[in-house]
């Protein structure tokens, strides 16, 4: 009887400052994250990866950028062009030609609107078409993010991938870190073969004016934090500020790839972080917002454990 | 007679590709921002204007970053704060130490959490409050946005800059390029000796949970493009990494300075600015999104011609 009373003193000893306290400190969303179970994150096919080599820093540093491809049913046509491309080496010995503060990194042919000195393209590439930036969509998306978006009627994630949506359609959004196709004026929709990621402020306004085929899952700082171009709309000005690629290969080629994962939308533990992400309770926060945008929630990834 | 139908015409030519085209682009918002006449420009006063110098580039170029104070009533006793660390020259010295991707470039004391090495604060500093996040507001901002708004009742602009607002308070809202106040856990509420520039997605959840006293005018790309910190929250793992500042002056002490003004959101052009944001038309879109979020929107800024 003494041991188990001297057990329940330190029981309530140890409740009784959370109890007196002002407030408990709700978990962050990092740290939602980080005690996620296994079950909760979704591997990410190594097919489905795109790793692209930089050529390295000044001080001699590999810079490798991992891009995972956006699943069907989105933007089918550009990502089947994308992986022809790979798959003959086409943007190998290509580079970065643009980097514009606050909106997009952009990497291709520098000679591409230049019909006589234009890289070939392989052959074989599929058309694309304005009407497929956005996908039918007969149901809601795996989550549905409550709360208010100024750019569509709802916003949430499908397929591990943050999108909008209205009645009748579905489309991924230019999110920090999502990639997608240059292109000229309407209705060019672009090959695939001349590709931006975004570093800025979601530009949202290009959702359902572009199509979007992947997302950065590594290495954007060796893309974010390269010197701005001097040019119009960001634009190098001299080929010497360009950052060559040396090779983009498909992920299952590559040895030594780490394994990739995403939060599944469905788990627990996504509506635990997208709540903790609109309600921030955390010891740093004082006043909640009550909402979130759908690009400040993303679907966290990781390196698999 | 026959000179008169020659011009018209000329004139009926020059009109004739743009009648018969299937639609006439709508001017794109940098085109509206081209177009404003003078009058639709507020000078900023030097005095409002902080300049900060880093150290040069690895190629000896120099990396001036000028950076507008918030106005009243907007966070004044952290404004105030910092004029006394600029007048005391406390910034000069001091080095970025903090650069989280998609996040955050911060700069202070290094040694700031170490009182033993930490740099002596002026005297005087005014204390701050959390209160003071927010503004009390009896009136809408000079502008609202329509649409929706995932953070706050509403937003839109006030004084020329991005703001949020609720029933009875207005605050600044955490644009890609506004600077805030780095603190330690609430109370705690900063001095203004610690500064960050927002540098990705506006991180919105930190809106009323941090002073935000200023925006980069000119010269973010000196600060987005700083290599990442490999450390916790970005912080850089060694000294070596960190670039220095090598001075803070007032734009009013700075022989030189070109002159900068904002565009003024009671304006027509500015109201035109939002309208053709929220609903792309020009020749490169095909979706006009219908909204357009406030810190897409922004405030534009210019050096005066």
């Amino acid at each position: 009887m003494l041991i188990r009373c001297a057990a329940a003193l330190l029981l309530l000893s140890a409740v009784a400052p959370a109890l007196s306290a002002p407030r408990k400190p709700a978990p962050t969303p990092s740290e939602i994250v980080a005690a996620a179970p296994p079950t909760d994150w979704a591997r990410i096919a190594p097919a489905d990866l795109l790793v692209m080599e930089l050529a390295p820093d000044a001080k001699g540093r590999a810079r490798r950028v991992v891009i995972q491809l956006v699943p069907p049913p989105f933007s089918t046509a550009w990502t089947a062009n994308i992986r022809k491309l790979v798959a003959a080496k086409w943007f190998d010995g290509i580079a970065v030609v643009r980097v514009q503060d606050n909106y997009v990194v952009q990497w291709g042919d520098a000679d591409g609107d230049d019909k006589a000195k234009a890289k070939p393209l392989p052959p074989g590439l599929a058309s694309t078409a304005e009407a497929d930036y956005t996908a039918p969509a007969t149901a809601a998306p795996d989550f549905v993010l409550p709360g208010r978006d100024p750019y569509a009627r709802g916003t949430g994630a499908e397929k591990g991938w943050p999108v909008a949506f209205a009645k009748d359609r579905m489309w991924p959004v230019h999110c920090y870190g999502m990639v997608g196709v240059g292109r000229n004026v309407s209705p060019d929709a672009g090959t695939g073969a001349e590709l931006y990621t975004v570093i800025g402020h979601a530009p949202r306004a290009l959702d359902r004016n572009i199509a979007l085929v992947g997302r950065v899952v590594e290495g954007i700082e060796h893309l974010s934090s390269l010197p701005r171009g001097t040019g119009n709309l960001g634009f190098y000005e001299s080929a010497a500020e360009r950052t060559a690629i040396r090779s983009v290969r498909i992920g299952n080629e590559v040895a030594g790839l780490p394994a990739f994962e995403a939060m599944v939308p469905t788990s627990a533990s996504f509506a635990a972080y997208a709540k903790a992400k609109a309600n921030r309770k955390d010891a740093f926060f004082i006043a909640p917002a009550g909402g979130v945008d759908v690009c400040a929630l993303g679907v966290p990834l990781r390196r698999a454990k």
